[in-house]
């Protein structure tokens, strides 16, 4: 790490969030801008860029300032990504000269940007970039995935909530099962995850006996056949009378197919297109074809990554702790890195941060160890539950408005003056 | 209603759940439960019937006094149905004496039913034929459906948490969809009611103001064509960039057809069934086709009506309160009633028990008003809103365990010996 500057470098900056939202990501943000508000010297402006690197490319930044201070702290407990977020992925040379460009316009320092793998990828290049140019700047990457993908941190923030909140719903949907087996014998749920199953895994916590749900949990790390669901389906109706299966949307087969998209009976539509839905869809058309019972299907979709109101604490607090360090580490120098989550110490839990440099999160790609799933590839591990356990606990109480929902805030997102030409894509 | 008994009827009581879960049911049942266990001459047993009526018919009878008193208070926070529910719709002569003679084998004279519309016809008829029989005995109703289409009662236990906890969910995947408008432009939620559109109407108190999801409700008792669909959602994504809807599984167009089941290019699959998924699915691969834009789908399913770790304490509280009252009006000698709940004043709000006769209830089906509901058929109306709001206010704390996650109680469900033949269907 480097040294702390001699002369410090001053300017504004930029905080940025990208992909999909997490449970926590305003958590970061918060952290972050707060903690730069503390140094007006150093941090001359605080910008949002609106809606992630599409902001910056645009020159549609916010000023932080003209936010109330109430709305800053309330960021904390705050669903999706306040500042907007985007899908763009840059890729050009034009697109990297371009946020350079802009940072350059606004005398733009210091650049926080909350993320995953692509994000890293960005900041690191626009790092180098502005360093080749001569433009001094100071780049600071903050992990944010519900996928729990990075590599170089033990988790990452997002991932705790969205582990408690889908695990809690497949318990509940799981007495749901339990109680209407008679009728509604088996329940197959859909969580996220393309090619990391940490999700769907996680909710094997609510698994604490044969009793409880989930029954069956099937993740891309494990190819499963459709013959083995069904007689894992079977086998669990043998022996409880139900099923739960949780089942993560980039589940595959041994050929490496998407079970989602495979043809046959189930993978088309009318017109020989993928079929709607997901793989709920299709896992529990395919038991009620195959096995012969009645299959709901559960999709909590975009839910499942904004559950604020159930958020994990431990979550909360580590994610503005990430993103306060980032602010922190930019003050000391510090430039390229990702804060990290570094656990120092299992039970019981203690966690600090640490720095992994982002060309090496960029190419990292963290999956479920084997060995947190057990043989049958279904269920979890004690060791898996001991990693689990700790990032799920304490529960958070978020403002609630007069009409008995929650009262989130909304930034206004006020757009300082541009000063750049038009964006050409 | 009759007057105290002079010679009070002793004899076991049994407690019955019926049909889909509520977040409150169990609170309901520990409500009665534990109102009957404070006069054991009276109720010199207390039944629980294993999955519902199927329980009574199959003679599976559970004894509440083997259950620990800490379980049988934390049914009051626990989801689903603990003493586990059915869909068996008693319809034959031979099943009314069948349950009838249970009944008298076990000198059960007290029957708590916890059910909708079916059930409470259920009640209705086993009171009367057990009266025919010239066998004293009292049956009550225990109001329970998430549809909130009872008639009789201001409102249902179980409504409004499942109110709460989808108004939420919405509130909180809209501001995913608002974070991520660049790129993933709608949401389709669907939600639960087959007929009436009270959950779906329920989610519009998260609509606080414009930017608010949802941007557009569609309920069964307001028909909709496909093309006023893609209109509002054109007109919603030129106002605001993007578009939430929510849709209640029972919407149907103006000839009385389901949208989730109609044809054309959207409704069947390969092999010319009804496609897979339900509404939301539909509506998402329509407005993908037809707006032109990317839909993304949600479907709680199941998990909407257990959230418990979300459930409105009001709700919880009426719930148990109807419960209670279920086993005091039973002690006056009062039969072939449901308890019902009566609102007496709503600012501050103050809400009563009452009761209606089952024979009633069980011919009433309550659907959403019209004037709940705005001109565009889209909204919902301060009106509703005065009526809702209410019903959702408080929160619950759930036991939680070292893991992270709720610690629902489960019963042991030890049944008692038998002493009638076996159950002919």
């Amino acid at each position: 790490m480097a040294s702390p500057s001699t002369s410090q470098l001053s300017g504004a900056a930029v905080f940025a969030q990208s992909g999909g939202p997490t449970t926590v990501i305003n958590a970061s943000m918060a952290g972050a801008v707060l903690e730069a508000a503390k140094k007006p010297k150093v941090f001359t402006k605080l910008f949002g860029a609106k809606n992630g690197i599409l902001g910056v490319l645009q020159e549609e930044l916010f000023d932080f300032k003209a936010e109330s201070p109430a709305d800053l702290k309330n960021l904390k407990l705050c669903p999706a990504a306040a500042a907007g977020s985007c899908r763009y992925k840059v890729k050009t040379e034009a697109d990297y000269a371009r946020i350079v460009e802009v940072f350059q316009a606004h005398n733009i320092r210091y650049f926080f940007y909350a993320g995953g793998n692509d994000s890293m990828d960005t900041a690191d290049k626009v790092s180098k970039l502005a360093k080749g140019k001569g433009y001094e700047m100071i780049v600071m990457g903050i992990p944010k995935t519900i996928d729990n993908d990075l590599g170089f941190t033990d988790h990452c923030p997002g991932f705790g909530s969205v582990a408690k909140y889908n695990a809690t719903m497949v318990m509940e949907a799981g007495r749901d099962t339990e109680a209407l087996y008679t009728s509604d014998t088996t329940t197959v749920q859909e969580v996220m995850g393309r090619n990391a199953g940490w999700i769907a895994a996680s909710t094997g916590l609510a698994h604490r006996n044969e009793e409880d749900a989930p029954h069956l949990i099937y993740i891309p790390e494990i190819p499963v056949s459709l013959e083995k669901v069904a007689n894992d389906v079977r086998d669990c109706l043998k022996r409880i009378g139900r099923c739960f299966v949780v089942v993560c949307e980039g589940v595959k087969n041994e050929k490496g197919e998407y079970l989602s998209e495979i043809g046959g009976d189930f993978g088309k539509d009318a017109f020989g297109h993928k079929q709607l839905g997901g793989v709920a869809e299709f896992l529990g058309s395919f038991i009620e074809k195959e096995v012969g019972v009645k299959a709901r299907r559960n999709k909590p979709g975009t839910l499942q990554r904004n559950g604020t109101h159930w958020a994990s604490k431990t979550d909360v607090e580590e994610a503005w702790a990430c993103g306060q360090q980032a602010v922190r580490h930019a003050l000391k120098g510090d430039t390229g890195f990702m804060v990290t989550l570094v656990r120092t110490s299992n039970k019981p839990y203690k966690c600090e941060t640490g720095l992994a440099k982002l060309s090496d999160v960029a190419n990292g790609e963290h999956f479920l160890p084997r060995d947190f799933m057990d043989e049958s590839g279904t269920h979890i591990t004690k060791k898996f539950r001991e990693y689990l356990e700790p990032l799920l606990k304490g529960e958070v109480k978020v403002p609630m408005g007069k009409d008995g929902l929650p009262q989130y805030v909304r930034l206004k997102r006020k757009l300082v003056p541009k000063k750049c030409g038009e964006w050409k894509k």
